[in-house]
């Protein structure tokens, strides 16, 4: 099977974000994306002490330079604010060309 | 801690093809499944003026001749009709002779 | 975007098991997890005629010693006893030293 090389990135976020967020990856230049509800606690930026919480998991699959762009921006604009996580993976996919 | 590599399949799928995935998933070789409930939007093959809808997330961990078989398998019976997405990553178990 | 490579651990089990494995990921070095509620089948040590069952998706982003110290840990107080999965990745990060 004739597979190329993409990123996936995972961005775990509170549930008020996710509409900004959506519009931002796809600003960046995401084709598609992927929300699913989540809870967790002790995301970056919690303080420990926080309560357990609902997040959003949003996943996009783009080429190098657009999961570059994204982890900069969320890295700037939502790290210093936001409970945010974002983390990138490699993945491969068939017909590449449908993503970036 | 020994591990040994597998490939993580994941296919994000409009709810209605779950059943008929999760079945087609196992007839290829999957020993189990793992489902969540997502939404999202631009999926490969739906148009850009589509309204989000809900998805099923769909994974499983197989041997890469059962990863390979699949994405051939929903790429050629898939792609062209439903908006399917599907990628592959790699990833370490253990004792992985359970998933094989 | 400077990155650093660490490790994403998935585990997926009963939702019975919730509380007691994010207690152990967090007692283990995790600073923070993610879980989502899933369904499935055929999952490891569950008999092939068992129903497909609700689980819970666990996500931790770890260094790569409290990766093998999860792992470790589940594969030997878990795994012979419960439906337990659970599998490892490499994934970057921005700001890694939040994780470890």
């Amino acid at each position: 099977m004739h597979t190329v090389p993409l990123k996936l990135v995972t961005i775990v976020a509170e549930p008020v974000l996710e509409e900004q967020l959506t519009a931002l990856l796809h600003r960046l230049g995401a084709r598609g994306h992927t929300v699913t509800d989540s809870r967790g606690a002790g995301s970056r930026g919690m303080r420990a002490s926080d309560p357990p919480g609902g997040g959003v998991r949003i996943e996009v699959v783009v080429g190098p330079d657009v999961a570059d762009r994204i982890l900069a921006h969320v890295a700037e604009h939502y790290f210093p604010t936001y409970a945010v996580i974002a983390f990138v993976s490699i993945v491969e996919v068939v017909r590449g060309e449908k993503y970036v």
